[in-house]
């Protein structure tokens, strides 16, 4: 038997408190075997995202929190390297749930098989997995973009946020992205192809922010909240519609995130609309046969962050909440 | 010639500050002659909304500002007394913008017929009016409320929120009325067939609320903002859709009107959307016949609150504005 390692959450941050490095342990055992319908699957890559900080702290929230003492959870993909279960064969390459840990059992419900070809197996972690399908939702399910309006996405060389910019010039739009420092901005222009990308480090960066944006703000793609959004949200044209698919800036109660004058909805008449890409499964076919065109046409581009080996997880978690990451953070695992 | 006598904003009280009577002035003249293609109406009753609040301030809106020395603008029924516009003759009613006077001039633009029949005249500035378009956008656009949910509207026995609880009601779903004051619950519930009404006066307004929606909020129509609105966006259920239409415990600066955590959007996976009902035009005809039918079935039930003559206009719209008023505010005019 081959050993499994891996980190259990040990102890809750609380809310609003930044987590830590002792909040995980880590966890070394012998590799469990397939019992019946069951498959054993070896993780190549575990994916890194910010919704695993709400997951830390036991609040009343859309998913059930994370058990203390289990592995935490996460997605990866990996290959089948044992399996009881007709639909699933010894060599499959997967992508699922499997946590961050070298292995892991499923009954095959949260498996889905991959097959790479020409795209590398960890974007089933980025642009062909949730990320991708996260940032598809919320630009053509909510924002809608027109061709010619103009769409500001937060965290903008993030996972969600660099497709969602890309996804926005497909349609037509102005894509703008708010991100962290010149270097990232720089990346967002000239490789991701947004129109202007603003540093919201920069002192002046409402005045920026109007520069990028000259004709006001149809649609608001939010990773991050707090400032930003402020600053956004007072940028908004008429029937502006907003995604709100993180608040980041207060996980850990850096900053607050609110919409402190709610007459601005009314009299732009705005939409805001929270989202979670796991309530709409149904469409994530449709998006994933998109998402594939565009990056096998060369047109949807995205970057990673890798951390090598699994002990090496807790530290990067850390690092994304503190915007640390450049792209996609990912742990290679072998 | 006969006399003409209405109101003119004479000064603006400026944004967050409560309007006074002097803002107003009393203007009186010979009532014009109708030129070519022009109509002259005698008005009956002139309707007060909360939002002639918005426009007699110089500020950037969905709306013009409210021209100062001209008659305050204003919804109104009345007669045709001269015509030289060959789609109206003498003696027809209609429905208008003809403002906080007697008499007024349209070029046939603004006017559109009606037939009273069985329905009292000034419901045409009720609920076969703009208030109640305005109800039926909002419940059933934005909210769309399923059979056993539960639709929370503030302002429950005004013009616009009384028709909001019956329109929901009539879609099956469980309606919760705010309102000031015990007089006004009472009748919510016992004439206007609210499942329940909570006194937003209370002192444990917040344990009345829950007590009236056990089940949680699925759909919040707002008309207030406030504390009223704090309260409400504590109790959403998932999927939940807020549907703004007025703020007016933010009008004259009495409260502010905000969503202090944004995190309940995301995690509930909220909508929150602003409305003006005269973006929707379109669908007023359909509005206007389903309305009409459950008038006449005796399903859609209302009440008036009638100032006598046009010099009573200003004290009675101050009074609207800090809901002195119980149903919808009208001035008699003859």
């Amino acid at each position: 038997m081959p050993t499994n390692k891996g980190f259990v959450l040990a102890s809750r941050p609380g809310p609003g408190a930044k987590a830590r490095v002792e909040n995980f342990e880590l966890f070394e055992r012998p590799a469990p075997e397939p019992g019946p319908g069951q498959v054993l699957v070896r993780h190549e890559y575990l994916s890194l995202d910010p919704y695993m900080r709400g997951r830390m702290d036991d609040v009343k929230s859309y998913a059930a929190s994370q058990p203390l003492g289990e592995p935490m959870i996460g997605g990866t993909v990996g290959e089948v390297v044992g399996s009881k279960n007709a639909r699933f064969a010894v060599g499959d390459k997967v992508v699922g749930m499997g946590g961050w840990q070298l292995y892991s059992l499923d009954d095959g419900s949260m498996l889905r098989k991959i097959e790479p070809k020409d795209i590398p197996i960890q974007a089933w972690l980025g642009p062909m997995g949730m990320p991708g399908v996260t940032a598809w939702y919320g630009v053509n399910r909510i924002i809608a973009p027109k061709a010619g309006e103009t769409l500001v996405v937060s965290a903008a060389t993030g996972a969600v946020g660099s497709a969602v910019g890309q996804l926005a010039n497909a349609a037509g739009a102005r894509a703008v992205g708010i991100a962290g420092g010149p270097e990232k901005c720089a990346y967002a222009v000239d490789i991701l192809g947004f129109d202007a990308c603003v540093d919201h480090r920069a002192e002046n960066f409402d005045v920026l922010l109007k520069e990028a944006a000259p004709a006001g703000i149809d649609g608001l793609f939010e990773n991050v909240g707090g400032k930003c959004f402020d600053a956004c949200s007072r940028r908004l044209n008429t029937f502006a519609r907003i995604a709100i698919c993180g608040l980041i800036a207060s996980y850990q109660g850096a900053e607050t995130s609110s919409l402190g004058d709610l007459r601005i909805v009314l009299v732009k008449r705005a939409r805001i609309e929270g989202f979670i890409v796991f309530d709409h499964l149904p469409l994530w076919p449709q998006a994933l046969v998109e998402l594939g065109a565009l990056i096998v046409a060369g047109r949807l581009h995205w970057r990673e962050t890798v951390a090598e080996g699994v002990e090496a997880a807790p530290a990067a978690f850390l690092g994304l909440l503190e915007g640390r990451n450049f792209g996609k953070q990912l742990v290679k695992l072998r």
